[in-house]
């Protein structure tokens, strides 16, 4: 069997670690991992699959001989490294937010459009964490009935907004009594201006704002929709908003149809057949996804599947998966093995 | 100057006992207060306004002279002593739902429907907490543009579930690592089959199902709002979320008006002269309402009003109250104020 050498761009943080966990866990045919990370995290060892791993300082040389490249330390290390990597013949997985909407540059969740990967210029980009969740599951509703329009209210982990944001909430929960005085140094983003409690709160701004008032991570999931999609014609609309929850987005769907006469049963049956989806929806036994039960799982959990009582083609659904996982690195380490079906499959 | 006397039967429960404080707060006249409860707690002591009330045990004959009487100890106390009250001339205003969807109760939210109050049978509801917050906001909507679609998610606070729904959520909060075991007995209700842990975690149901797949909250949302702004035409779907929030609902609104070329300014004017809305609105001083600081507030809070960009008549918006004041204590007071206006207006 062919083995790759693989290196991960922000070996360091959660994404970064858990990209190696999926690696080890899913037998991805590598003989070599390479950490990278900045030069102050160098010399680190980090132990996975019972096996120890030093980080080296990430350089433009670094992608000498490696096959696939993992990157997840923030949008600027990917605009500097990323062609630097592609120059050496690197095939880069970029978890950033930096080429996603590069027409030359393929936006890929692999159960959703894994052919939009047989065209790429070595760059291909991993969708946001609250995108990838969604369309895994409104995929095949649009096969099977037709997508109109997606109106989407999210509730976010705070994970989404780095390791610091979680302490900050684990410190914050303990003081109950004085939580609307609470300090906060890490929400809605550590670098903006103003920062508020997310412990007992809910903070309606995830990134920054445009001049129409909708945030970068609302655009994200509208246009990256329509992307993967490849239909510019869907109508897509979102409000983002984090919650006092450690890992684990949940979203509140509501979608249009094109197919009319479709009822609730056949709406869940058609997202039930769906690779990566779990359908979590019984009533009677209160069964529904929630994130506290979705953290460190690969799947996507799909419940409250109901029909708008005011109009016949409305459906609502709610979709919950481990942000982290299904939303960064689990789709990331996906791509990479679509990447190699698609050689085989050349190759016979 | 005519003063009155009031009764409020659960005036042991949280929205009790601001009831008692809105009263006193406003200045409303009354000459006594009757503090009715259960048995178990005849004659505990209440201090409030730097008075002090002693519980009685609510009681048939309780009424006798009784003017007015807020009833807020569960539908099942108001199903069968809110009949009684009326009958000794009392005029009850009702905060559970055992009467809001009769035809021959008014369902009142002062600024949006007071005519309402015009003719009545000695009963009078007041609707649900989410319902509120969200036809005060859009009632001015209405009004301008026309309202033909509401989509709500909410964002829901614990102190809807009672008080030691908050006591559970401040235990469970304190122990972080090991949110996905932590015991739980008090959500999505304490009379529910099953029983999840809200601290780190959203729960997609409050109130028991129905056959359609919708909670009774759901369809309080959808029903009260379409009595309350007496149109049976606007189509109405919701989708109600619990979260590790003490006190303050949260609103994700999406409707869809009837006037063509309205602007999101234009959009937002029209609420912010709304009696008892303050907008906060400023994407580029981060100012959106957060449930934290909504807490002990009597206005309604809205923010994030943006237009769809796909959508020519579509508006998002984020709606947040208190809960238990605008969403319960302080409307009921607010319709026995109504009534006395109206009572003036007679006598002139």
């Amino acid at each position: 069997m062919q083995t790759y050498t693989v290196a991960i761009v922000g070996a360091t943080g959660a994404v970064g670690a858990k990209i190696l966990d999926k690696l080890i866990e899913r037998k991805f045919p590598f003989r070599s991992v390479k950490l990278l990370a900045s030069s102050r995290s160098a010399g680190t060892v980090i132990q996975a699959g019972g096996r120890l791993f030093t980080i080296e300082e990430a350089k433009p040389e670094s992608f000498d001989g490696v096959d696939f490249a993992f990157f997840s330390a923030g949008g600027a290390i990917s605009e500097n490294l990323a062609s630097e990597a592609t120059r050496w013949g690197t095939v880069v997985i970029d978890n950033t937010s930096a080429f996603r909407m590069d027409a030359e540059v393929p936006l890929v969740v692999p159960e959703v459009n894994p052919k939009a990967l047989d065209s790429h210029n070595g760059l291909i980009a991993n969708p946001n964490c609250s995108t990838i969740q969604m369309v895994v599951a409104l995929n095949p509703i649009k096969e099977a009935f037709g997508l109109k329009k997606i109106l989407v209210s999210t509730y976010q982990a705070v994970s989404g907004a780095g390791a610091d944001a979680i302490l900050e909430l684990k410190s914050q929960s303990g003081q109950f009594d004085s939580r609307a005085e609470n300090s906060a140094s890490q929400l809605p983003s550590a670098g903006a201006e103003r920062h508020y409690p997310i412990a007992f709160n809910a903070i309606p701004q995830i990134d920054s704002f445009d001049d129409m008032g909708y945030t970068k991570e609302e655009w994200k999931m509208i246009n990256e929709t329509k992307k993967i999609f490849n239909d510019s014609t869907i109508a897509v609309s979102a409000t983002c908003v984090r919650l006092p929850v450690v890992t684990g987005h949940s979203e509140s769907v509501y979608v249009e149809i094109e197919k009319e006469g479709i009822t609730a049963e056949e709406f869940s049956r058609a997202i039930s057949k769906a690779p990566g989806v779990i359908v979590q929806d019984n009533p009677a036994t209160q069964t529904y996804p929630m994130p506290l039960f979705a953290e460190n799982k690969d799947d996507v959990y799909v419940g409250r599947i109901r029909k708008d009582p005011d109009h016949p083609r409305g459906f609502h659904l709610w979709i919950v998966a481990d942000n982290l996982l299904k939303g960064a690195a689990l789709n990331s380490v996906q791509i990479a093995e679509q990447l190699l079906k698609n050689r085989d499959a050349q190759n016979n």
